[in-house]
């Protein structure tokens, strides 16, 4: 999917290919390995992911922890720091080669002063966010690892076994080792 | 504060008192104990907060915990249910006498659909929903219990009295005899 297609989706609209939309839409290309907004840079984009798998890593009590992936069809940035436009504490980085489509935030900024639709977007998916951020919250406090891995295994079962296993225990905030006996007892 | 004029001050506008928003905004009163939301019950309002203090709670792994506490000027509901109109897994109880007012879930839905104003308004206060979870989530992986409660206490300093210290205790995470080792030496 484009950028273009999963706005029609979100807005139940038909934008055609040659239809301007709101606010203008760019194209990027990261390799894997490859860092998209670093620790510290301020946030000043918002990205939809056409494929591949960008993870958020945050600077943890010891160590760093991984709070989020983000798979094809979904959007992504350091919200709070796109939002707040301050200093980003998430580094996010490109875990696979990725194909991305991208707004620019002086553009959405621009389009929310005028546009019914660009608002009436930008709330849907900061919605979608919210829900995301409550829902791992809930997670941690009510789940075991075992059951946090098994929805994260239904849900992206396909995508999986492309993220290395040491980053996945990261996600869970277990060890590794512990993440292997959980996945032996789930695949037997 | 009442709700027009957090209105006003959020999108910079100038309503006066008689003109209309673009959806109806209600009042309603809660005694300290009242429960505003039950666990499942399906959200269909969401409040402005004129005066008193509110908490979250979900079912935990073994124990309920609070998730969150809001208090004068501030809007609150069982956010996801809200947003999916399923059912909620938090539970919202009155923890003082409360002042609040209330817009309907339909009512936002009507307007939502015309209303450029209604839209920017709405995603600010998810955005800023959104910021406030991000934030918690950090200062569970990067924080101790001590700066989280130092910081509670900064920001809420006027309220924090009001709440019972094994609810404060059941925020943060601890136990409430470390909550008042915490206490004496911050006040020390």
């Amino acid at each position: 999917m484009i950028f273009r297609e999963f706005y029609n989706y979100i807005l139940q609209t038909d934008y055609k290919v040659n239809e301007e939309l709101p606010f203008p839409v760019n194209s990027a290309s990261f390799g894997k390995g490859g860092v998209l907004t670093k620790y510290n840079e301020i946030e000043k984009k918002v990205y939809f992911i056409q494929s591949g798998i960008v993870e958020l890593k945050i600077k943890g009590y010891q160590t760093e922890k991984i709070i989020d992936f983000f798979f094809e069809n979904e959007m992504f940035c350091a919200l709070t720091s796109f939002l707040t436009q301050t200093p980003s504490d998430v580094q996010i980085t490109a875990i696979t080669n990725c194909e991305l489509d991208m707004v620019l935030y002086d553009d959405l900024i621009l389009a929310y002063e005028s546009s019914l639709e660009a608002n009436k977007f930008a709330r849907i998916i900061t919605e979608q966010g919210y829900i995301r951020k409550a829902k791992r919250e809930k997670e941690f406090l009510v789940e075991t690892a075992e059951e946090r891995y098994a929805k994260m295994f239904a849900t992206h079962k396909n995508y999986i076994s492309e993220i290395p296993v040491n980053k996945i225990a990261k996600y869970l905030g277990i060890h590794p080792e512990s993440l292997s006996r959980i996945r032996k007892k789930l695949t037997s």
